[in-house]
This record gives structure tokens, C-alpha cells and sequence, in this order.
């Protein structure tokens, strides 16, 4: 049997039934984006990593090095902000082909300082190593967090709303932009598209809030795609969840580039990825409170977009008609499905 | 300019310059093995990563999955045992073609798990995600250490005795044999040297009782090469060394396979790398006594191979005739020069 049979997930699954269950000092470990740990202090330690392989997650003339360096620790500063963490240490390990230009390598690491910079987080370490065929970047991103703060996907309750940051959907509509840039549309647009998708800026201080308010009972950020995360949470908190299309915000751009491009804009919103927003869920009475306080605090509009339900493990979309779009809690983005 | 002219440690340099100077909350970061970082509670936390990638560190068909799964876990907890530090938590990021054979990751996992069993450390999270031209498997190991216990490369002390634990050069034998499975040699001998190179153990109880007998001046892994690594710790510590050739020891099988490989026998014991054994300082007054507690405790054997000078950087191996061997301290493996 070979991975790209089973998928991603699949395969995950089958490395977590290879390895020991939790140890006391784990609170929560593999099939989670962060490990939540127990360390000799009061603060929980967060640990999480992601890797962009070149060709895979990038392409050298598609981006900068210095946006390809923010994006590396951007994504992985969103998978603490889910958690409402404090993102601290970097380390980054680097597999690269000899002949790469150290220049690119000096613009990768300055994007790199300068987005750590902005979350207050430092590289302390990593590693350089040579690797012929293409580039890695692999970052493991350490923060903390102090354990009554602490807020995990697997903890949705059935009746709560589902809220999600920003506008899902510009990401994908810039990797269009990117892909096909005959496409005409106001250049201001473009530049915030474009920027979504290669230069995403993870809601960190939103998710520390939203965390410290007490309210949210599940966050996840959006890196798969919309309803693929939100899976995420239906899966791990033994829930369903029913998302209205027509409740869905539509970003500035998404219709217009989906519709120069004869795609489909619902698809881009639901399934897009690389949004790096978050989803999370709240009692309803808590929606007008949440919403008011991300606005005043940090300017981030948030969205209602539909309740979680009993049904467990199953993501439906309804339809402005009432009627169910076919997705499933699996949509998203599979490494090995190739799934887009 | 490009990786390739200035080497590893050329571009580890430039990476350091353009990273903020140390935060408060960091005691070693950028330039060592390991990262120590102060959290919320008593014990610092120790965090390192290194990369394995194929056709670079290892080719598939020399090596099972299940050693190359004990071996990337092996190399990390190396570099924490050379601190002191206990081992606790393992992020695994792993890139993949899609065709690879989901027994080949299952395999790879068991070796993981069995090897972070072994240092009662846990797998905790990663990543998978897809590369098709080769595998690579990055690992980051969590550890703590309590701050009274650390032990750093940069304390080297004028005058101190040098001391490495088991023998090196083993390892680079046992690669010579799967280069050149048709040398002859015992097959007990054989198997010993295979090990060496395919699954080396971290010595991460010896380093724990070095590190608290509180005798220790300055330790390292050897890594790149014993002669590399010490030019490390003299780098860091300021000083010089002197190491006597008729001092090193001598492993089983090293003589004999250099011997039939046509190859120079010192060369691999001062540079082979990969022997991941304790290099380690100490004034000449407590050798005895760590020679003796870490063949009572953990039955490593242990050798004085030479003394620590005033010589600001240089490294000199001292042949039996008085003569300097023809070595600098940047001998030893860079990912980039490829020296070997």
C-alpha cells in the first residue's frame, strides 16, 4: 500500500496507533497541529512544526525570500494563536541545494526575524543541511501558555455557533492571481489578495484574546480549507456541524477573480486553504460580545456561520435553497490526494 | 555568492548576524547544537533539530527504515545528552513521495518510538507532508535540564584534559563496509562496526552523570569529527588544543578496515564524524574519578586524549614523533564542502 493511497490522514492515523498513548506530562499530542505539554512550570509548553517543500507549497519564482520566509513562521505562529498561546522560540532547519545564492538565504532569514519579530517570538536554533533536488524549510515553533487560557478543538459543544476570523477564500483567489495574473481587477484588490496568500498574518493577538475571554469553547485555524477544519473540530469534539452558504463573508475580490477565472467562489471560501483565520466555536449568547471585543481590540471582523450539531462527524453545507452542497468533512487540502 | 563557497558554517555565521542578539529569556541560542531557554519554571528547556536526508545522510537501500528511524532520533538525543539534559519531547516532520510504501513510515515510526522509548522520551507531534524528489525526515527533541546541571561547549578551561568516550572512527569503518561490503573482516567485528554506523547510541546517561558530578569544564557530541567538534568547543571556549594521536583510542576493527580499505585509520578516528560519542573537558586532577564513575555506572570506557591550551582557536594533533599532523579545526564534515 502506498501513502499517497491513503492520504495524508490516513496516514496519520496510522502513526498514532504506532505510538504509546499519552505520557502524564502530554496534554495533547499527535493528530493535534500543537503538542501541549507539561513542563516544571506553571505555563504549558506549545510545540508545533510545518515544513514548506519547494514545488509543493511554493514555487522559487512565485515568491520572494523574504515573503517565503514570513510565510514559513506565519503558518506555524497560526497554529499557536489557535490554541490563544504566546508564540517565544523558533528553530528552523533548512535543506537546501549547494548552489543556492546566500543572498536568498539572507532575505529568507530576514523575513523570518522580521515576522517572529511581530508575534515577540526569537530563532534560537536550527540547522542547515544540503539537499540537492529542491529547497526545505522546516520551522518548529515553541510558545506558552497558561493552562486555565488554554483552548483546543476538541472541546465544541453541540448548539454552539460557529464564528470564523476574516475573509477565507483571498488566500486562494491570490494563488489564482498568481497562477493566471492576465486576470484583470483593481490593482489595490490585487495587492491585497496577492498579500493574503503570500504574506498571511496570523491572528495572534486575536486568538490570545478570544482565548482569555473564557467564551470559545474550540479553535482551530484554517489551513486546509474551511470545512476541512472545521472537520477537524466536529471529528475531535464527537460533533457535526451545519454551515450556511449564504452566511459565508465574502471577501473583497474572491467573487470577481473566481469569476474571471470561471471557478467557483463557494469552493474557494469553503476549501480554499492557507486562510490561516480562525474558526472556533461559542455559545450563541456569546456571538454579539466576541465579535464586539475582536473589532475594538485588534480591527479583525468575525463571522457567524453556523451552529455545530449531533450529528457526529459530519460537515453539511446548506445551500441559500435549503439544499445540501456536496462536500464532506474530508474537502480540503491532502498532501497526498493533492486535493485543491 | 553562492552556499556551496562559503560552506556551512560560513552561512551558520551569516544567518547568526542577521538574527537579533539574545533575548533574556535565552541562554545559548543560534551557533549551538542546542538551544536553552529559560520557561516558566526552575528547569531550563533544551530544544534541538537535525535534519536526515536521503542521498545526503543516508541512501534507502543501505539502510532499514527501522535504523533510520532510531538513528534521526538517536542524533538529536545526542546533542541533549552532551548538555546534561534529559530528553522528554519529539516533534518528527517528515517529507515524502507519494509512492513510498506506508509500511516503509510504519517501520520508520517503530524505530522513532523505539529509540525515544529508550531515552524515556515521547513522540508527541510533526507533520507530514509531500516531496517528491527524496525523503526527509526532521526531527526536534524537546529536553530540560536543571540550571546547575548545564553544560556548555564554551567553558573549556585552559589546561584542562581532554576525554572522549568509547572510539571514535568505529562509525566510519562501519559506513566503509556497507560502501565496501566485499572487505573481509570478522563477522562479530562486522556487525559491531555496522551498528556503530547505522544505530548509534546516544549517550545520554553518561552525559547526565558527567554534567552533575559538576567536574565537567566543557562537553560536545561528535558529530562532524572528533577534531571538528573540538575546534567547536575551542571556537566557543576561546582556547586551543592539543591532541595526541598515540592518545586516541583505538576501536576494535577501525586498523583493520582502514587496513583492507587502503584508507589512513587516524583520519577516520579524528574525522570521521558521526561516532556521536562525549567529548568533554576536565582539569587533570578529576579524570580519574569520571574515568571511574562512568565505567562503574554505565561501563563506558573513557580516554584522555590531550589538553587544552592557550592557543586561541587552533587545534593540533601531535603525531608519536612530535611532529604536527596536517589538520586544522575546520577539518571534519560540512554539508556543503562535503569533506569526508
Amino acid at each position: 500500500m502506498l501513502v499517497k493511497e491513503i492520504g495524508e490522514f490516513g496516514l496519520i492515523d496510522r502513526i498514532a496507533r504506532l505510538l504509546p498513548s499519552l505520557a502524564p506530562d502530554v496534554v495533547t499530542g499527535i493528530g493535534d497541529d500543537v503538542a501541549v505539554l507539561r513542563t516544571s512550570g506553571p505555563a504549558y509548553l506549545l510545540a508545533t512544526c510545518d515544513i514548506q517543500v519547494e514545488g509543493i507549497h511554493f514555487i522559487r519564482n512565485a515568491i520572494t525570500p523574504y515573503q517565503l520566509g514570513k510565510k514559513a513562521i506565519a503558518i506555524n505562529i497560526s497554529d499557536i494563536a489557535a490554541m490563544g498561546g504566546q508564540a517565544c522560540w523558533i528553530l528552523v532547519s533548512l535543506a537546501i541545494p549547494g548552489d543556492t545564492e546566500v543572498a536568498f538565504i539572507e532575505e529568507l532569514y530576514t523575513g523570518m526575524r522580521e515576522q517572529a519579530g511581530l508575534a515577540g517570538a526569537a530563532i534560537v536554533g536550527g540547522n542547515v543541511s544540503r539537499m540537492e533536488s529542491c529547497m526545505a524549510i522546516d520551522v518548529t515553533v515553541l510558545g506558552q501558555i497558561a493552562p486555565e487560557h488554554l483552548v483546543v478543538r476538541s472541546t465544541a459543544r453541540v448548539g454552539d455557533s460557529i464564528l470564523v476570523t476574516g475573509f477565507p477564500g483571498q488566500s486562494r483567489a491570490g494563488l489564482e492571481l498568481i497562477r493566471r495574473p492576465e486576470i484583470k481587477i483593481d490593482e489595490e484588490v490585487r495587492r491585497t489578495l496577492l498579500a493574503r496568500h503570500l504574506t498571511p498574518q496570523p491572528r495572534l493577538r486575536d486568538g490570545q484574546l478570544l482565548a482569555r475571554s473564557g467564551l470559545v469553547h474550540a479553535m482551530i485555524d484554517v489551513s486546509d480549507g474551511l470545512l476541512a477544519d472545521l472537520g477537524h473540530i466536529c471529528e475531535a469534539s464527537g460533533t457535526g456541524a451545519q454551515v450556511g452558504a449564504d452566511q459565508l463573508p465574502r471577501g473583497e475580490g474572491v467573487d470577481e477573480t473566481a469569476g474571471c477565472a470561471g471557478a467557483d467562489a463557494l469552493s474557494w471560501i469553503t476549501s480554499g486553504g492557507e486562510d490561516y483565520e480562525l474558526l472556533f466555536t461559542a455559545a450563541p449568547e456569546s456571538v454579539p460580545e466576541l465579535r464586539e471585543m475582536l473589532l475594538r481590540e485588534t480591527g479583525t471582523s468575525c463571522s457567524e456561520i453556523g451552529k455545530i450539531t449531533g450529528a457526529g462527524g459530519a460537515v453539511r453545507l446548506v445551500l441559500a435553497d435549503g439544499k445540501d452542497a456536496p462536500v464532506s468533512s474530508g474537502s480540503g487540502w491532502d498532501h497526498f490526494a493533492g486535493k485543491d
